[in-house]
């Protein structure tokens, strides 16, 4: 241990190795519930590539586990410490090297916050589109780790869409260049997607070029209130299957709504079962959000409100946004959940968590990508209560197995980590651990890199 | 060899298996020059996923080569036979299993011809966005295969963002699924997109879970003539720096122009050193349109002609799309090179081919996919002239040398083959080589799998 700290003071300034416990525990685990981090020996702040390869070859030569972590805002304890890693945080590599109009690329360290890179390539009329809505503290590391999506998915696409190479440093420290910096590039295999979700598991990101858009016109909203889940979704499938491509399509069950309610006092109607919030940054906004309210009428809304101006819907974007935070606050701690179904099972995905909450006895809130089929069924428990969370951590699993048997995946966009391993597996089956076993062994054939994450 | 023969036939009907000599000759080759392929021993074209699958089985119990094979119109050498292999032509597998609107999926088995699934998803109001030119010929497997392009990729993107789920038959016949039928999923690494680009080295795909979009309105032109490939550059870098967003940006240069008109007899300009053609399929094509010649005549367009209408449009594009046969037309033979560079540099690589050609005394032709900086330089030459045929392979290297120093890649979208294997190495060095061979390895242990290709 006395050891490893010293090799890795060899190659990194003083302030960058940090070894007292009570510093380096609040680097151990990320945001998710139910998987309590373990305790790291030390934590590494490198500022530049070689000192990222410097920690690499000190773990290669002293077989030391090593945890990428970003700003640990991830879900599924992918950024976890292990006893005795190396918590390698990436978050003081946050200089965006390159921002170029006429390519439309960025050039980015792996520790820029998603909304500094936003709001620096704003100021040249364009955007980077992937918004998890931790946007503010996530770093575009950690959205490469996660494969992190957004509430603009549903026209924008994730982040896997947005990479177009990366420099990585491996376990054994060498360095490894992947992709291009030009629109398009097939010149072997795609690495450099397969490196966006691999959850720090394969390689330490240590540069991106990621590709960019124009600035969209400001989104138009409408809010439509739903007198049950059945009919939000089938709002959905008529808003899709008619040809529309809205920069946002989220739902708040009433649940998420009173939360929201409750910690912003913004007034959103709470007799509603569903609240759809349709959103276009079209040309004519106004035009398709017409188009889509009578869509929402045909499928039973009770009430449209198409928001006056870009504030109006900003705000209602707000409470979108807030609303993990608001449930977080109904009982003390929440388990979110990330499951992806097929949009005409998000109907049968809603009243099956309801059936799920009720025969738990339990609050869950529900709010969704809707337009992506991608739900975030969100329990609510007092962490206090040991009976309370185990029923919580059982309907967390119930949630799962119904997003599968509905024809969806575990994860949309928030990752395996450790919480959902055993999922993995049973989602892609033993040929697929298998493979993917095998690629992890190419890239990491000590098993250095984030160990006991994915499988 | 009987054996093979013989063993193939236990779970392949007789006329799935070709082994007259003067047949399987027919299936040896795709469309790439200076790669003679090999003697197939046998070609085989299943039409179910357990034919395919006893093919794979067969192959790994006698240690047989396999090249998957779609319709051949590859451009690198990637579908060629090697001598003694079973070509495996998916082309009977070629159903439209499903087109859901309201997910906007389609799945397919691999023998889709591209241009196929186009007029069926457009009867559902959708598109399948990715359209090489080959696309009355080239099948969804060996799109998938090569990570195609096209023309509207500067707008749409290319096949990778539209492969969402695979199932694959492995090099020792069991079936792996990949990826999900919903519009998000981040289970596992991705193998899906993995599988895109790996040129049938990887596994045998035999079906895809594709994604579509609403069909757009269409397209409308303008050509704008240009005195020289510096100011056609200029124009596209002008373009892309304003935040449009053309759904095509392609250009030629005046021999592709001398080409087209000697084929088609269209009266294209035969004066101008480049043509830019750039198109939108927005709600206001016609002012978009307004603002490009805008800025085409800033940068020094010379003339600048508005499509009338959507059909003298359509024109304008075919006479883009007929551009490689019509350079074909012009010595017998092409090879055609397809260097992505940064758009700013892609005036650069047009003179830099001008140069090469002038060099080696040659006709090359330039048409690209402008917007991506996505160029096919496309040297002409008489096969049956040894000494120029040395000039044309030289100068063909030349081209990807030079694409490579102004940053570039050795293939924005016909995939590497065989015709660029040694290029590979010098793009993506040691590290990447070393890594991707060892994927090869955890999918393909014997080797198998269109051996000779990629590395
Ligand atoms: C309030 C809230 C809202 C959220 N909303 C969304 C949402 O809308 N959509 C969404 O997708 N997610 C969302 N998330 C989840 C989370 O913010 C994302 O997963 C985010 O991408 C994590 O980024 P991070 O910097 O915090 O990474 P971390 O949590 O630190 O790490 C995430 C993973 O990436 C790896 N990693 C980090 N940096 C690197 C690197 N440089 N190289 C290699 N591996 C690395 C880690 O090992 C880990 O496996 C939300 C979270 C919160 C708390
Ligand atoms: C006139 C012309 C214009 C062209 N224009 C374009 C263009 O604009 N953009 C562009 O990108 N390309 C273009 N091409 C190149 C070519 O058409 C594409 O590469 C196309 O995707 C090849 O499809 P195919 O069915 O002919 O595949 P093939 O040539 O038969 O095979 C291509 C590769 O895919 C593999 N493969 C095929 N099927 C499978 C399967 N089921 N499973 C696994 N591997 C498989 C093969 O092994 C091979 O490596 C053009 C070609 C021509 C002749």
């Amino acid at each position: 241990m006395a050891d490893l700290i010293e090799r890795l003071l060899d190659g990194l300034p003083a302030d960058a190795v940090l070894t007292d416990p009570d510093v380096t525990r609040a680097y151990a685990g990320d945001m998710a519930g139910f998987c309590p981090p373990g305790e790291p020996a030390v934590v590494v702040l490198p500022r530049t590539v070689e000192q990222v390869q410097h920690v690499m070859r000190t773990a290669t030569a002293t077989r030391t586990p090593v945890v990428p972590q970003g700003a640990r805002t991830g879900l599924s304890g992918g950024a976890n410490a292990s006893d005795g890693c190396i918590v390698l945080s990436l978050l003081r590599m946050d200089r965006i090297l390159e921002v170029d109009p006429v390519e439309r690329i960025a050039v980015v360290e792996p520790g820029v916050v998603n909304a500094a890179l936003s709001r620096a390539v704003a100021e040249h009329g364009l955007c980077y589109p992937p918004d998890p809505s931790s946007w503010e503290q996530c770093t575009i590391g950690g959205n490469i780790g996660t494969a992190s999506g957004g509430l603009c998915c549903v026209k924008y696409g994730v982040t896997a869409e947005y990479v177009l190479g990366l420099e990585v440093v491996l376990a054994d420290g060498r360095l490894l260049h992947t992709g291009r910096r030009t629109a398009k590039g097939v010149a072997g295999y795609d690495l450099t997607r397969l490196f966006v979700g691999s959850e720090g598991s394969l390689g330490v990101v240590v540069k991106a070029v990621l590709a960019l858009r124009p600035r969209p016109p400001r989104t138009l909203v409408l809010a439509a209130e739903f007198p049950s889940a059945r009919a939000a979704g089938d709002a959905v499938c008529r808003i899709m299957a008619d040809g529309h491509t809205p920069a946002v399509l989220e739902l708040m069950d009433r649940t998420t709504l009173r939360a929201v309610n409750d910690l912003t006092r913004m007034g959103l109607p709470e007799t509603t079962e569903a609240l759809l919030l349709a959103g276009f940054d079209t040309a004519d906004p106004a035009g398709d959000l017409r188009a889509v309210a009578l869509l929402c009428e045909a499928a039973g809304a009770v009430e449209v409100v198409p928001a006056e101006d870009a504030a109006e819907s900003e705000l209602l974007m707000k409470a979108r946004r807030s609303a993990l935070v608001a449930l977080e606050a109904v009982k003390g701690t929440t388990m979110i959940d990330d499951v992806c179904v097929p949009r005409a099972r998000l109907a049968d995905m809603l009243d099956g968590v309801a059936a799920i909450a009720e025969r738990h006895g339990l609050t869950i809130g529900v709010c969704a990508h809707a337009g992506d089929g991608n739900t975030h069924p969100t329990v609510c428990f007092d962490a206090a209560d040991p009976e309370e969370s185990a029923r919580a951590r059982l309907s967390f699993d119930e949630i799962m197995a119904l997003g599968l048997e509905l024809g969806g995946t575990i994860t949309g966009e928030h990752g395996v980590g450790v919480l959902k391993k055993e999922w993995l597996a049973r989602e892609i089956g033993p040929v697929g651990i298998e493979l993917q076993r095998g690629v992890k062994e190419v890239f990491d054939p000590l098993g250095l890199l984030n160990p006991g994450k994915l499988f």
